[in-house]
C-alpha cells in the first residue's frame, strides 16, 4: 500500500556526508522508489534550537541541503522537498501543540539533557530547546504520515509525537492525526557509519566525507583515515571492526569480505584498501557529484518553490481541520 | 506626535466587564481619540495557555469580544481590530523569539507562579503556559509600537519584550524592533474597578457587570453588590471605600463626593445610592449597548477579515525583516 511519509534534515550545516547519505537519505530514496508519497523537509527552524544567538546563514545551508538530496536521489517531480520555514503551518501547529504539551513531559525527555551538551560551552538553553520536540511532533503531524523514517536517537521524540497525536485526537474528539510508524533503516550498520577518525561523524570532529567533496578531497580523507593503530607494517595483522577504511569498504567495494580476511592475516597493507576504497567511494559518489553540479541556486529555488507550495496545500487542510476541531478561527 | 501602538485582550471569555473596559478598553479608545495608529488584538491563542486541554470556543468568543471593543468606543474605520490566530506571522515570531529566549528568564517571570496558580486545580502546566511572555513578546513587537497601553501586573512581562528586542537588535546588527514605552492608564482607580463582592471582578468569582448584560441584569447586579456591612438601618455610618456601589459611583455618579459624605454621616441609605448609580450606570453603558446591537455575526466577520488583512500586511512586512536578519529563506 503506498504510504504518506514525512522525513526531514537538520539545516544546521550546508553539506551533507556520507553518514547522513547511509544513515537517512538512501532509506527515503528507496521509500520513494518504492512508490511512497514522500515529504522532504529541510528543518532549518531546528538549526535555531542549538545556534539562535548566532544562526548560520540557513538560506544558503537551505539550498544546499536541498541539492544534496537531490544528489542522492530524491526527485523533485515525485517527491515534495521542501524548507521548513517555507510553510508557516508549522510554526502555527507548533504554538498550538505548545499549549497542549505539558512541561514536564518535556523535561523528561532523554534527547533534551544530550541536545543540552550539544551547546558550545557557556551557551544558554533556549525556551525553544526544550521545546525540539514540539515542534518536530508540528513537522510530522502537519502531514499526518503513516510512516516516519526515523534513528535510533529521535525514538523519545517520536513518541512523545504519537502521544500529542493520541491526546489531541481524544480530547477533540476526532481522527484527525494517525498513529503513524517508526521506519527503522533496514541496514543498521549504515545507519551508524563511523567518522575517518571512528568517532561519531560530525562536522565538529572535522572528520566527515561529505556528498560534494571533489575527488581529490575525498581521495585525502581516506589516506588520512584511522585504520588499526598496531598494524604498522603490511604483515601486521588489522583488526577491521575498528579501522575507518575497513568500515567504509564493507559498504562501497564488492568482495570486501576478502579484503577484510587478508588484512587480518597481514597479507595486505592499509595502503592497498584505502586506494581500493578511494575508487570505489568516488565511483559510488560520482553520479551524485555529476547530478548535483546541474543545479543552480536558481534551479534549486524554483524547485523549493514548488516544494513549498505542495507542501503548504497540504498543510493547510490540516490546519484547517485543527482549527475546526478546537473551534478557532478559520483564516 | 502620532504613534503606532498595540494592545490585546485574551478571548478567555466571550463578554468584557465593565473591569476591562474601565481598564483597558476606554484608555485604548481615548488613544485612538488622539490620532494614534491602533492595532488592537483579540488575544485567541492566549486563551489556550491556561485551556489548552479544553478550550473555550474561541471563534465565538473572538467575534464577542471584538463587538465588545466596538461597542466600547473602538473605531474600525481608524482602528485595526483583529484576531491574533487571523495573523500567521504571530506563531512564525513566537518560534523565532522561543530559539533566542532562555530558559532561564523565563522561569524566573513572577507572573509565571501566578498563571500557574490561574490553572483549575489539578491541570497539567503547559509548555506554552511557560512560554506566555514569548508569544506576547511576538504579539507586540510583530507591529514594531511605540507603545503599549499595560496593566501593572503585565509589566515584566513587558521588560522581557524589550530585552528580546534589544538582543535581537543586537545579534543579528538591525535596528529593526524599536524600545517601546509603557503607557499606564491615566486613571489608577479605574484599573482596578472591583467585583460587586469586592474582590478582583472575574468571571470566576461570578462578580462582573458586563457591557452586554441588559439594564435589568445590571440592576440585580447592582441590587445585590456588596456595601459596608455593618451600616444595617439608613442612619448607621458607612464606609464607601470598602463599599462596592459607592466606589462604583465615583466613577458614574456625577457629584458622587456629596453622597460619599452622606453615607459616611448615615445621612443617606444603602438603597437610594444603588438606585442612583442603576440609572447613572445604564445611562453610561446605553449607547454601547445600542452600538453593539447594530453588529451581527456577518457585520463583525467582515470587519475581522478586513483587520485581519492589515494586521498581517504589516506583519509580513516584519517578517520580511526578521527572516533577512536572520538569513532565513524568504517567503
Amino acid at each position: 500500500m503506498t504510504q504518506r511519509i514525512l522525513s526531514g534534515m537538520r539545516a544546521t550545516n550546508p553539506r551533507l556526508h556520507i553518514g547522513n547519505l547511509e544513515g537517512a537519505l538512501r532509506n527515503w530514496v528507496r521509500l520513494q522508489d518504492e512508490g511512497h508519497t514522500m515529504f522532504c523537509m529541510v528543518a532549518d527552524y531546528h538549526a535555531l534550537t542549538t545556534m539562535g544567538d548566532m544562526p548560520p546563514d540557513l538560506a544558503h545551508n537551505s539550498r544546499e541541503v536541498a541539492k544534496d538530496f537531490i544528489a542522492g536521489g530524491l526527485d523533485p517531480e515525485r517527491s515534495t522537498i521542501f524548507v521548513q520555514s517555507m510553510v508557516p503551518q508549522h510554526a502555527e501547529l507548533h504554538l498550538i501543540f505548545s499549549m497542549v504539551t505539558g512541561l514536564g513531559k518535556l523535561e523528561r525527555v532523554p534527547t533534551f539533557k544530550e541536545k543540552k551538551d550539544d551547546l558550545a560551552e557557556g551557551r544558554p538553553v533556549s525556551y525553544g530547546l526544550l521545546g525540539y520536540p514540539v515542534l518536530q511532533s508540528a513537522d510530522i503531524l502537519l502531514y499526518r504520515p503513516h510512516g516516519v523514517p526515523v534513528g535510533k536517537d529521535q525514538a523519545p521524540h517520536l513518541e512523545l509525537s504519537r502521544e500529542i497525536a493520541r491526546s489531541f485526537n481524544a480530547t477533540f474528539g476526532v481522527e484527525l492525526f494517525p498513529e503513524f510508524k517508526n521506519i527503522i533503516s533496514e541496514d543498521e550498520s549504515r545507519a551508524t557509519l563511523p567518522g575517518v577518525d571512528m568517532r561519531k561523524m560530525s562536522k565538529s570532529y572535522d572528520n566527515c566525507i561529505y556528498i560534494n567533496d571533489t575527488e581529490e578531497e575525498t581521495a585525502k580523507r581516506i589516506m588520512g583515515a584511522f585504520t588499526t593503530p598496531t598494524k604498522i607494517r603490511k604483515t601486521d595483522p588489522g583488526v577491521p571492526e575498528g579501522c575507518a577504511v575497513c568500515q567504509y569498504m564493507r559498504l562501497y567495494v564488492p568482495g570486501y569480505e576478502q579484503a577484510w580476511d587478508e588484512d587480518r592475516r597481514g597479507e595486505r597493507g592499509c595502503m592497498q584498501s584505502k586506494k581500493e576504497l578511494i575508487e570505489a567511494l568516488n565511483e559510488y559518489l560520482r553520479p551524485m557529484r555529476e547530478r548535483r553540479a546541474t543545479l543552480d541556486d536558481g534551479a534549486i529555488d524554483e524547485i523549493l518553490q514548488a516544494g513549498a507550495e505542495k507542501a503548504r496545500d497540504f498543510a493547510a487542510d490540516t490546519m484547517r481541520q485543527v482549527r475546526a476541531a478546537m473551534r478557532i478561527n478559520p483564516i
